[in-house]
């Protein structure tokens, strides 16, 4: 007892010191200005009594909400001021991108299955220059090509990395088109799920001006964070008869027959070029034509829309619900889902029977339609929605 | 005159409300101490307008305090459970190693200075169980190679990682024997030393029994975390027509002109197999001694030990207080000056005028000497000092 108690004294005390001139002050206020009740004396005493026992209750009650308050404000100043001890300090590695990737691929949709595949494919990497001296990047341009790991920053359930990164969840088996949706461990694929959400990719290096370095042959998203990028060294990285197993063979980059342009896309590239060509890789119409071209000469559709072209893309659950397949060595088809989301033009166009597909490019949405013999016809490009543009 | 006045009443009244709970308290205390006391009709009623204010006053008080205390402990458990958010989920992105390296290289001096050049440099990928469930890895085994993203754990840098991952400091520039120790952007070198200290490195699969991955090949050392494997993807990883500048074909691998083992050596190391033989990747003595000459094959001494061999290295400045000759394409020269002191034979050794040089294999001590022609004469094997195994 006589612990609670010498504190709610020492309280009582420090703070009758700290405001008995004040206390007094509102007491003659209060006088001032009220009649006076009258009271028996036996009713008087016990309502002291009794008003005395609340307010010693609530002042006990006071200071242990204050006690409480202060220690949660301290802690949470710790926990403000660092941000990765304890927790994180033993179980992960806080790791700040370097970069940030500017490249003609807005959304996952259309970003090649491979690196190189679609020489057009521009990119450039904006380096921090808050953090990143100019002179860190001298010597690069003296390399033909460079890896790249960055973060698949895309990836749905991303944001538990922030909560418990050492308990991410992700599939330890991921379904592969080159298995026909079998399904194999998720670390003899690239799939983007999984457990450290890092990507590695190879591009080529086209030019350095400052702070920017100019890439091409990209598979990389508009907006993705990067890590780190190192010199591509033949002698260590291009490895003699490194073998892979035989489903890895089966070619799953499926060219078309031929790709063509309708007689309005033209027209509709040139009305909304101008709109877009202040921040495009690319110098005229023309040149992001052929990119357009590059990209569809592979057929960019997922499995299950080569497989089911006229069915409508309803499946809207995200990373964790749903098992998806996931294209084996890239990431595009694991957004499948989120394009039938976020790309909502598909969504409508897939109700009718002739399906027209839509591929962001350059923050232009371009629409085609691909037929049974896979002939794609381009048909216009559009600015595409915010939404699509900001993927 | 109204404003004073009015902000004086302001005043007390705030102070008072703060405060009256208090003064009251210590009267109350005071009349604990008091037998009962009588009061006169006045007095009482007075007595009871000032309990009934403190009361509303401590009542108030108690409310905003446990608001505050609420609010308080909800941002704290925001704060804990996303370590990242605010100040870090901008700038950084936690990564949770899966697996750790157990390597035959227990430091950095002696690993060797790119991938595959030892084939029997043998590790282990030890993947956390707790996290990484047996599933993910099945297929892996089908690949002959698998890319390793790694730590740069050793780096004495890295404690800054904690406290501004977006800040950590790193040379713009490191000097390279390659050019005959001239600077060059860190970002055209595989220098440890990187705003992100992430590693890239393949190994050869040899062989996967549950949660272990058996690697060969490896120029990884001991104790490194690995963040991610994937599959080495010959079509995407081996770039035909690859270039790099003229500084990096100048060969800087030198190989020796002889490796011999002195007379006692075959004791020395029968002596010390037996206390290592357990946790070795090694079968027999035999096999580990080809080991040692597969390593040694290689001129592995730093550049600065090769130019002036005869002087002792007391250089012992941190990675923050030295512009160091970094090896430019693997972390071994980097950590020359760590080694003088972790390894501290060789300081002692290297006052005499034949230097005596110290690598640790399997937490086994290599003792060798190298001719001016560059013969290498292996002396013997002891145990390695706990604080060189701890590295």
């Amino acid at each position: 007892m006589g612990g609670p108690k010498s504190q709610w004294l020492t309280l009582s005390i420090t703070l009758a010191l700290a405001s008995l001139s004040a206390s007094t002050a509102i007491s003659l206020y209060l006088w001032k200005r009220k009649s006076k009740p009258t009271f028996s004396n036996g009713e008087s005493s016990k309502k002291i009594e009794q008003l005395e026992a609340s307010l010693k209750g609530a002042l006990a009650k006071c200071a242990a909400e204050r006690k409480g308050r202060i220690r949660a404000q301290q802690a949470l100043r710790e926990a403000l001021r660092s941000p990765n001890s304890d927790k994180l300090e033993s179980s992960s590695y806080p790791m700040a991108p370097i970069a940030v990737v500017h490249s003609c691929f807005s959304t996952r949709n259309g970003t090649p299955r491979q690196p190189l595949l679609v020489p057009l494919a521009k990119a450039s990497l904006i380096f921090d220059s808050a953090r990143i001296p100019l002179p860190s990047l001298e010597g690069l341009e003296g390399y033909s090509h460079c890896w790249i790991i960055y973060v698949f920053h895309l990836n749905t359930d991303l944001d538990k990395l922030w909560k418990h990164p050492s308990q991410s969840k992700f599939k330890a088996k991921v379904r592969v088109p080159r298995l026909n949706g079998d399904r194999i461990g998720v670390f003899a694929t690239r799939s983007p799920h999984r457990p450290c959400a890092i990507g590695l990719t190879v591009a080529k290096v086209e030019a350095i001006h400052g702070h920017e370095v100019l890439l091409s042959g990209v598979d990389l998203v508009d907006g993705t964070p990067v890590l780190d990028i190192k010199p591509y060294l033949p002698y260590c990285d291009s490895i003699q008869g490194a073998t892979v197993p035989d489903w890895v063979k089966a070619d799953n980059i499926l060219a078309v027959a031929s790709v063509n342009f309708s007689e309005g896309f033209s027209s509709s590239l040139a009305e909304c070029w101008l709109l877009v060509e202040k921040k495009s890789h690319y110098a005229s119409p023309d040149e992001f034509q052929s990119l357009i071209r590059q990209v569809l000469s592979w057929d960019i559709r997922s499995l299950s829309q080569r497989s089911r072209p006229h069915q409508p893309q309803l499946n809207t659950e995200s990373d964790d619900d749903v098992e998806k397949i996931v294209d084996d060595f890239s990431r595009v088809e694991s957004c499948r889902e989120d394009e039938a989301i976020e790309n909502g033009g598909e969504l409508v166009s897939s109700l009718t029977s002739d399906v027209v597909y839509h591929l962001i490019l350059e923050g232009l949405n371009i629409s085609y339609r691909i037929d049974s013999d896979s002939n794609v016809l381009v048909e216009k490009a559009t600015l595409a929605s915010l939404h699509s543009k900001s993927r």
